[in-house]
């Protein structure tokens, strides 16, 4: 891979990199109260298995970005665009989880008798809704350097050919 | 590529076709209803929007995989590439948001005060998993097709370097 190459796959991860932080950030800050009939009740993102999967893949990948930063692209690119479609598969997965949940959070579901919860604790919504902002960024950026590390494999096999 | 390397394409786009086809089926079939408090209330998968989105990207990667098998390898193998990666990536986002929704009808969230739904409705939630099951055999071979398909690339390039 050229330099014409590797420059935007560098901006795009560093983007996707800064966006799984903040994410993780906004995540683990996420908590408030709320008075339910004289009963106080916690709000945080580890009372959701979903929402604590989506803070565990947003560290995995912030490491992982951080440190494909350091490799030398001209020898490893091959496992790292393997590693890319792992990664990006988990924050997919981990990103549409954690909005299936928020939007239960948000809007309930009458049918199963869930009654929304952002009423009652704004602050812990708010914080969520936040970070599965800065998750979905995350989210189109790493697809974006998929698509562009595929584009480069396949425009080597065209003019190798 | 050569019949080697497209056979087993085929073979895991058929299996994932066929799982699609059955998690759908699986889904569009489940219902139940239970008497809560002398109130008949129905349990289907359109009262949830997450396993709405499901059902949608099932028949479309179902429809997609059946018109792939149509499709010139020799030619077509690079967009196709390319929209593989889009419907796996769409299919990981449904599969993971559903099974996000699925444990909270198992499970519910007592912090969120929303009670599990499956002891009310058994069959519902049992056609549900089952679905689930399914889409999770597509996820895996859509994978695979994936990495299989990203190998022969790669193995292209190495080939032609």
């Amino acid at each position: 891979m050229n330099k014409s190459q590797w420059i935007p796959i560098i901006v795009l991860r560093v983007i996707a990199m800064a966006s799984t932080f903040v994410a993780t950030l906004l995540m683990l800050t996420s908590h408030d109260s709320a008075k339910v009939l004289g009963m106080t009740f916690q709000a945080k993102y580890n009372n959701s298995p979903t929402l604590k999967y989506f803070v565990i893949v947003c560290i995995i990948t912030t490491v992982y970005s951080l440190a494909t930063l350091f490799i030398p692209p001209k020898k490893s690119w091959r496992p790292v665009l393997v590693l890319d479609v792992i990664v990006t598969s988990f924050l997919i997965s981990s990103f549409s989880a954690a909005v299936g949940v928020g939007q239960l959070g948000k809007q309930g579901n009458s049918h199963a008798g869930w009654l929304p919860i952002c009423g009652q604790v704004p602050k812990f919504c708010h914080h969520v809704s936040a970070s599965l902002i800065a998750g979905f960024v995350a989210v189109i950026f790493y697809f974006l350097l998929l698509l562009f590390s595929l584009n480069n494999v396949l425009n080597l096999v065209a003019f190798k050919a």
